[in-house]
């Protein structure tokens, strides 16, 4: 009887991005075993694609419903433990909730839900429940990231003062200026994507960040979006101001008209004690600057690394890993908690995450609409 | 008879740094004579100082007033032809306004002057002479922001649609949280420094670097400063919300608390076609990010500059110049315009510059005490 | 019936690191399923190991004669396709050769063999095979490294006339100036690892890369070892002058006692039109230099990377690949290969690569030993 | 009566750049005043070059004899102090010799000479004096070249056993496949440019760099140099295998045919504690590895350096310096040996790094001709 932990998966077929790097996350630490899931809506797609990837057919599903209604039929010790929803936005939301009623554990794509409504009946959801949920924030996964999180929960940088989160990418740049494009392309489309363009896909990534390596809670936003185009309902562009508890004040620039950016994600935090500085592209350096002393890089696999950075890396010093090994820690993570070994809650985000992740996006677009004023980002 | 230019300088004695920046530059391109000034308060350190640096003492003045009486009586073709204001700040506007009232040209420290109110007189009285006016917004000189101006006047980057500057100090940090130097220091004392420490030193360097490299204006500014403690009365961060004309947006970033910091200037500029960034503390990188394209990194010296940026490099590529160098150029700049040759006027900045400055520096702190407003800034 | 390729493996076992890399790797393109092997030398330890991962016992052999004889009788369906030889070097000749005299296709760890000769007969066992044969430069699995040798193959850098390729490593430091470890490190025991160090071990790489990339042969070599103490019998660092055909010229600088650097493989290839330059601990970048142009950055995943390199990549540009990922590709290559689809031919490294690797390190050693004199690279 | 240093020049007249560097570093430190010279060959030349530079003419002169007929007619008190060489190699040596015989402090351009012979006797003419003899090789005027050294000298690395120094250059690849330029251009002429080109222009700086910063000697060398061209006599490419006292190997990589390079001078040097890497074109930077340690960078203007680099530095952290300081640090360093303050020695290079260095260019160029083998630097 295999030991490793039955996973299914929804969405991903096909050429998807996020499959591939969902399934061989999952395929890291010899962990999980995918056994099925509905990868495509053609069911005949799913079928394909799941023979391509050497899957046998038999619990690759329809829908989600047949999914829930076939598997909860199998015995405990055969059923899907996990199910990763990587499907379109707006199926988060009832994806991830059906199947927390039905007892399986889950790993859903960010942004979690399309409102803060929805992330707030699915926080209640769980709370009924004693499944694992975790939302993938994937950048979390990375070992310097978490090394940066230890270094200011030991204090090493004193009391945090300013935080600056800069997430640029150029993609969108050539979309924006074709009225055909913008008109027509999913992602400027609200029905489909929800009311942000670039903070929902984006910016809620700074937003976690700056909560995850900081271990403060953004209390308050004022924004100010740009649309480029009167006829663009969706921001492309946005620069919000942050306040944050313990006094700390920040921002989040973050653009998708930064032309020629590929996905340059910056994070910086300055301490009364110190500062540091992490640089997405870049993922294996994490660099502390301290008042009169020399700049310091610290890198993975170190001994000097918190052991919460040290899990995250495979290889010694100077074998770059990156964003796949990312994605595999957070999988990690969250196959120790669904075996119920011991492990650090910063492993993998949760749905706390996922729900301020909504908090932001809402509060910041209705900050702007105000006419760029502060608006509160709820405590939940 | 000696062709060099005739230079006096106030301020700059003993140790000082800036002064010893100015004395460099002024040297560096075989154009100027210092000739005497006023070096010190006390006049006995500035005679000293003068003959430390070899300097005949008979034109060594006791203060202003004695030296513009002195010199008008000197013929002409002895006169100093320019005088480099380098006092503490208060004292640019008496000191810089005389000068030009005397028929002296100016090479002025920024920020300009402690008010608009002054900026506006200094220019009034500019506008009845002939002088020429220059204010030492040093990183303009550099020859890869002199590119940068070029490539987005040339459209290479096509319509701008985002502008970024960050410019991070760390060195207030351990002055801030002592109690008592942070009462007693003169650059957190409004008596002393104006109303603003941080968006005065380095935020107006931020201000004027966006509009010079960008040909745009910043039309209002939405801001958030800190002051840390409640006993502080001098912003020490800032981040500024921006709206220039042509539609663009943009933000400015700036903290002296950035702890572990040193003179992190960063400047990135976005069109629809390409994207722009470049870095103080590595000045001879210019950045061109076009979608699609491999980023392409400029360096000083190469034939494919353009001309006012190869003007700014005095040795072939891969011999690195730094701030002297920038420095230099600025005053290279002057010196063409006060002898009447052919120059482009983005070789020095000017009047209009330095009040717009103090403009962005006057509204931007309004708009914080206001509560986060927009407030416009004045087309001066 | 499963249409992934069947992988077995011999060594790689327990917290084997090698195994990890090989593992990850060989799942990466839902190409491969791994159904036995044997992973330990001690039976008992190679059947916890393979439970640990969740491989059935069946296939998890005492040996690899036991395990030649079972697959054997299996049918060809049924039967493992590959073999993975993650074993100490010198048990790679006589697992490598049984396996091939038996059918079954090798990816083989480098150094290829321990000797010449026995690359030389592997060679030769080979050509009376159809078998498939890889050796795992591990290095030239990285996109940007393909697509430099795509880049000189297609002429863009002209005729070449200088390579360098510089790989340090400290980890060696603390272990040659302890006398008690250095007398007992198997690394440094020539009965265990052969006759070379640094030159078996990292020498190799920078060999084998500077003709992958180049599609040069390095003709002969003259080499200066370092043995540090009088007691150690291996070299720790070496400097190797190199000629190749076409009158190109050359070096390699290695070194393990390279006190703090990692694992730091830098690649520079000069031609009469360009420079190109690789870093192995940046891998995603790719350095081209030419004559009065602008610096250009090449990076993964834009379309103006060749074939070859955009088959190694996965996600869009800005989502950082690492060392997993190279090996990942390698073993895709492979996986092309066995399933009689096409493929570029630069996917993975042959025999003849693994053959002149051990030709360069014995000849290498020889030429010190000789007194520093040049030495032929025999023509295999 | 003026006390700055009285300076004449050689050379450096019209647009020379080198005339540029060496005025520019004389005027930075407030030290040294211009009083005549012979700037060009042709006296009417000489003469306009004053002018432009507004120098009285009347110390202008028409060659170096009547320079010192003239300078010894006057008191002592406004003779030339120091004279500074900057004309083509094979002037350095009857010049300085002349110079030094007549009493004068000098500054000669590296190569020193255009052989070991004439260095010697220029030794030996300076050991007669009380002069003050100083080779411009510029690179040690960096403040964190400087920083390198004394953190070699302190012990911060341990016994070294490894140096490397890269110096690549590209512009000569367009002149060497030129046929007719490499018969026309000086550079390639030995009757003018001594025995060698790369290595007499480059490798020499590579040479002196590693003796500066590592307190060694270089005992040994065996090159191998690439004139790719039959009808070329002269090295474009040279790479040098070393052998240093006290048991530490290295080498020496430096070509002017990498094509694209501008001025890539990188030095490495492992201890048995730590390395130490400097570049030339980021001179800013000084990498500091320690096994197990974070990476640390070193900057200029901080407390935690030491004396000698600090002096080296004019403003605060995070202000670039460049090559016109470094060279300003130089000039600085004899004006204090001339004026005997006291002074570190290793503020400016000496008239042995100038013998040493042209004992390099000859055993180098020695070794190769006679088929790659050792040959011994003279223990000058």
């Amino acid at each position: 009887m295999s030991k490793k932990i039955r996973l299914g998966i929804l969405g991903g077929g096909s050429d998807s991005l996020i499959g591939i790097l969902h399934r061989i996350a999952s395929a890291m630490h010899d962990k999980y075993q995918i056994v099925g899931g509905v990868f495509n809506v053609n069911h005949a797609d799913s079928l394909a694609f799941a023979k391509s990837i050497d899957l046998p057919s038999h619990r690759v599903y329809k829908d989600l419903d047949t999914l829930v209604d076939k598997e909860l039929k199998l015995p405990q010790s055969e059923r899907m433990q996990v199910v990763s929803v990587l499907t379109p936005n707006f199926l988060h939301f009832p994806m991830a909730k059906k199947l927390l009623e039905n007892g399986f554990n889950v790993i859903c794509e960010k942004p979690m839900t399309t409102t803060i409504e929805e992330a707030k009946i699915l926080q209640k959801t769980l709370q009924n429940t004693k499944s694992v949920f975790a939302v993938t924030y994937t950048y979390t996964g990375y070992p310097m990231v978490r090394q940066m999180r230890e270094m200011v929960l030991s204090g090493a940088i004193g009391k945090i003062q300013k935080v600056d989160a800069q997430y640029y990418q150029g993609w969108i740049n050539p979309i924006i200026h074709d009225a055909k494009q913008r008109s027509s392309i999913w992602r400027l489309d609200p029905d489909k994507s929800g009311i942000s363009c670039c903070l929902g896909d984006i910016g809620t990534h700074a937003f976690n960040m700056i909560e995850y390596v900081s271990d403060l809670k953004i209390e308050s936003v004022l924004s100010d979006l740009n649309f480029v185009y009167k006829d663009n309902k969706m921001d492309v562009d946005a620069t919000v101001l942050l306040r944050l508890n313990k006094q700390a004040k920040g921002v989040i620039c973050t653009s998708q008209i930064a032309t020629g950016e590929e996905n340059s994600f910056i994070v910086k935090i300055y301490g009364d004690k110190a500062g540091l500085r992490w640089e997405q592209e870049n993922p294996n350096y994490l660099f502390l600057m301290e008042e009169g002393k020399a700049l310091q890089v610290l890198k993975p696999g170190h001994t000097y690394n918190s052991e919460l950075a040290l899990d995250g890396t495979k290889l010694p010093p100077g074998h770059p890993e990156g964003i796949f090994d990312a994605m595999g820690n957070i999988y990690k993570g969250v196959a120790k908690a669904v075996s119920n070994e011991p492990y650090n809650p910063a492993e993998f985000p949760t749905i706390l995450d996922g729900t301020r992740g909504m908090n932001f996006i809402e509060k910041a677009v209705e900050s702007h609409h105000k006419g760029n004023i502060w608006i509160k980002i709820e405590n939940t």
